[in-house]
């Protein structure tokens, strides 16, 4: 983090989480773990009167977010010509099973951005984003694979979002049934969820030599179960 | 499906697949299965001028998905007049490593449905709608849970939306390198992911004689490696 960055996000009227406050988290370094943690965003953008929500993998460099697509990609486009776009990262840790249907419910964290985004057009900074978002969805792959040629940077279009601008909101603990539904024959708990790495596919014309690297053998398993 | 349902969603000009259409999918029962296996979406709507895009449980009902929330919830109110709304899945199959940085991706399926919801007045089909958000999270669960009271049912906002214009867009198999790239000593492959559940955590005043039931002890992985 940049010194002089404030520890918080600005929580405007749009931001400011209104249902079960008790659950909403402004501080930067939370948001950022979840940021962290989530393997792709939904970006939610409006072009021509039609909200669109899709979903894309990104990576973080310090306070900002980074978004890559074909030159050609129509959203990126449209967000990196200065529209408004929301950027939603969510995260679930388990199903919450209470003895009631009504207070069924996930424990999850998400985090919710709300800016204006820009196209980065300096090579540099391109170079280091794109390396931001293979970094971000294989740790350690980035210092392995052939970086971008001059053509393949021309090719790809990258835009920059700030993290400045949102809330997080978090749910921890068991179900929370009605007094008179405690003593239902019912089974209440949690079903903690983890999203995990099977056996790495080797591609089918990789030659026999080439050793499975540890961050491929290795890639750690996200969920609060995992210690998320 | 009701008989005579069209086998395809209209696919209009905001959400036909515009990029890599060989990974568009218009069939119904491919959208169905992709909204079914996903466990929470991403609704997104423009109200004051500002797209927010928010994760929710879901559930569905053959051509209708169901949202759910507090009757206060700031978002259903603005979805149920009648706002129209983005309801996004993405399920990630599996990451996809490139020799070459610029050639990485995801494997993934991801449903873009786009459409007007109204808000449920009708107490049968709220009911209906409540069991089949239950359903669709564990399924097997609803017939076990207490079902909501007419007083919970007040407490409780549901919005019909329509699976009608949308599309999804598939990537499946090993990367796709540069042939010039293929004689590089770097690794390359599929790391598949899957979401899975792990042993059921009890709530901590859970009667003893109360036995853990099947659905939650045998909660089914999600992901392509899973079979899903």
């Amino acid at each position: 983090m940049a010194s002089g960055t404030p520890p918080e996000l600005t929580a405007t009227d749009r931001t400011r989480v209104r249902r079960k406050r008790d659950r909403a988290v402004y501080r930067r370094d939370a948001i950022n773990a979840i940021v962290d943690e989530g393997l792709i965003c939904h970006v939610g953008f409006t072009h021509d009167g039609t909200t669109i929500v899709l979903p894309m993998a990104y990576g973080r460099v310090g306070d900002v977010l980074y978004l890559h697509g074909a030159a050609a990609n129509a959203m990126l486009k449209t967000v990196g010509q200065g529209v408004e776009a929301c950027v939603t990262i969510t995260l679930v840790d388990s199903l919450v099973l209470a003895r009631s249907a009504f207070h069924h419910s996930m424990n999850y964290r998400s985090a919710v951005l709300v800016g204006t985004a820009e196209t980065v057009v300096d090579e540099a900074e391109k170079s280091r984003a794109l390396a931001a978002v293979v970094e971000h969805m294989v740790p350690g792959r980035s210092a392995d694979a052939r970086p971008p040629t001059p053509k393949e940077l021309v090719a790809t279009s990258v835009v920059r979002f700030p993290i400045e601008e949102g809330s997080a909101k978090v749910r921890t603990g068991g179900p929370v049934d009605d007094d008179e539904d405690l003593a239902l024959a019912v089974w209440a708990g949690q079903i903690p969820l983890e999203l995990v790495a099977r056996p790495p596919v080797p591609d089918t014309r990789l030659a026999r030599d080439i050793a499975l690297p540890a961050y491929a053998r290795e890639y750690p398993d996200r969920g609060a179960a995992a210690g998320g």
